[in-house]
């Protein structure tokens, strides 16, 4: 067995950075692309709008017919057209004219703004008094004031919103390119693991990681795959590692943490040809025994089997990489609620519960064993401690990321 | 044409969550459950661990055997058995005995306590030094320990979490009841409007709102239907509302927002057979001209067309429909970055960007229009002012809700 320098959180995330798969794509309806990663800048071809519109109903006019114009001064203006909301104005708009026009229909020529129809009153079919002034722009939209042509619009390596996806159909675009969904492969290794659905003997336990991590990798918005339990045998490990290289992206393997287990996956990794080991041990805690390696253009997480250690690394590491690193860590910031103290040298991570009080938000730490799996129904997110901290006072501001 | 109160948002909130629907659910694996709405309280019946067992590799002894041990002056204990994975042990350990256990092993009869390997020496195969002393459950997970027979694990509402599918592997089950997926059906009016894929002529829009409904309703966990674009008519409106009706639970129409239109909306809904309207207009801006109604146990929302204002209705009230009002708001607290005044008596929602400066996060509002769909883009979030409050200065602390 080789040795290897235990990482720093922040080395394996450049580490993970370098090896991000980005040269494949899918081009997609943008009905479909909710949660897709953009493969390409979308710029507009258009102005939008793209015509001069008004913003309420009301009646267009040159803002120099109302000059001085108040409530109790009302100024009249002749009406020139009542503009209907689907067609093009006929009339042109002179000083002193008006044309009744709904909200978002297209503005008249000679007209620069709308006065609201609460601020009128019309006194005969073809009258109107007008008790407010207007600047020039006024209740109108013009050309190209909300999406210019020839503007980025969207980035490559955005994650798609609902919303975006009515800015792509404003666009008047069809498909768009996103980067592929990865596909994931999950393995759980060890002789103590049984199915959940069988019933574990004294010394046996249910298998919990695979379906969480199905469920993490779907969140994440990749296919996961489960591959089911593997005995603790370097072997099976290899050919089950084997076929899952084969059908995924990235294959992850979950395993028991003791020494033994981690042995045979680390050697079943290493003998799988061409694979390359690029992390054996980050300095962080829980999650220390993991390991990432390559094989390929394809991805090999080697994670402990403490749950909480799974969602951590998983969060930090692996959905960020399916994620080809686009979108920016989202937290909430809170007081930490108790000391806490920490060794120096690895970041840790700790499960925190919120909780509103005096309009502060506090994070209390929860108390976690290695094999817990019930705490984390209990947290609301987890805190990072960096490595050269000694640990978080009670009152500090921390970054609380959601679970 | 009825007249009727604008309501606040808080007695809107009220009166959806009185129309609730929640008697309806599926039965389903819990591989499919992520982002489920739970139906039934999860409670456990095994105790988890179901054995006592070791959180490290180390010898399991009672902890009498090392009292006094140190590095500088171990004691000796003769190894009673090597303690595997996947079995229950066979010997009983005594006063100066000990078994080697891996973790995650079955705690011996006889042992409370474990040490770790790092503080061990094995001067033969069965003489172990142990260089440090133990308390009783040292490094030990106990029965019960992580939850307990009979244990309240998930509690109905709860949106099933990645790890919970890991818990609910855990506890061994199989199915659970979660609230049946709502559908949403989803019609756009307007003579004005036409489908995105189409090039608009002078005074004509693209539908964004049908897909940014879509996307939005995807998201929240229902599952939309799109019943395309519907002319201004209320006899057109009614027949295809009607339709949607047959087939969905939620209803939007999303319109003009023109008084014209609107009163088309409204009056369809009330030609609906047995509907009633419950709000008809909204004390916030934007998003007044709102309309709620129902038919039977089915929803009917009438959204204006402003993009903004659709999201803000959406995420305040429709996705809390569709969520059976079972999640907690989620938001960051930020620092405001400017002064912003607004009118008394309607809440108003300000789309913002966020910025990190000097460890402190920062919320600046965006400028936006009504028809503007550019700039949620541009946004990373939305605040909500309270409709007695008379704006917000710069630097107080507000709630950014995430879009």
């Amino acid at each position: 067995m080789k040795l290897f320098k235990i990482a720093d959180l922040e080395e394996v995330i450049k580490v993970l950075e370098e090896q991000k798969q980005e040269n494949i794509y899918d081009e997609i309806p943008i009905e479909e692309s909710l949660g897709r990663i953009l493969f390409e800048n979308i710029m507009s071809d258009i102005n939008i709008p793209h015509f001069d519109r008004s913003t309420v109903d009301g009646y267009a006019i040159n803002h120099k017919s109302v000059n001085g114009a108040s409530e109790m001064m009302p100024i009249i203006t002749k009406v020139a057209e009542k503009i209907k909301m689907n067609s093009i104005p006929e009339k042109e708009i002179k000083i002193g004219e008006s044309s009744y026009i709904p909200t978002g229909g297209m503005m008249p020529k000679g007209a620069d703004s709308v006065v609201m129809v609460e601020y009128t009153e019309k006194l005969s079919e073809n009258d109107i008094l007008m008790g407010k002034t207007v600047s020039p722009l006024e209740n109108v939209n013009s050309i190209g004031e909300d999406i210019e042509k020839g503007e980025l619009v969207l980035e490559a390596f955005r994650k798609i919103k609902a919303y975006d996806m009515g800015l792509l159909a404003a666009l008047g675009i069809k498909n768009i390119k996103v980067h592929k969904k990865l596909k994931v492969g999950i393995i759980s290794t060890g002789d103590e693991i049984i199915e959940y659905y069988e019933m574990p003997l004294p010394g046996q336990v249910r298998n919990s990681n695979s379906l969480s991590l199905c469920g993490m990798t779907e969140r994440a918005g990749a296919v996961p795959y489960n591959f089911g339990i593997i005995k603790d045998d370097e072997e099976e490990i290899k050919s089950t590692l084997n076929e899952a290289l084969s059908k995924c992206d990235i294959v992850l393997i979950s395993g028991g943490s003791s020494v033994g287990e981690r042995d045979h996956t680390i050697s079943a990794i290493e003998s799988i040809e061409g694979s390359e080991v690029l992390i054996h041990g980050i300095a962080i805690k829980p999650g220390k025994p993991t390991i990432i390696a390559k094989s390929g253009d394809k991805m090999i997480f080697g994670l402990p089997g403490n749950p909480f250690a799974v969602l951590v690394i998983f969060r930090t590491l692996i959905e960020k990489y399916i994620n080809r690193f686009s979108e920016k860590d989202k937290f909430i910031t809170a007081l930490f609620d108790t000391n806490y103290h920490k060794a120096m040298g690895r970041s840790e991570f700790l499960p925190v519960k919120l909780e509103e009080r005096d309009s502060e938000t506090y994070a209390l730490p929860l108390r976690v064993k290695s094999s817990s799996v019930a705490v984390l129904a209990k947290a609301d997110g987890f805190i990072i401690i960096e490595k050269d901290k000694e640990g978080v006072s009670s009152g500090e501001k921390i970054k609380v990321y959601e679970l």
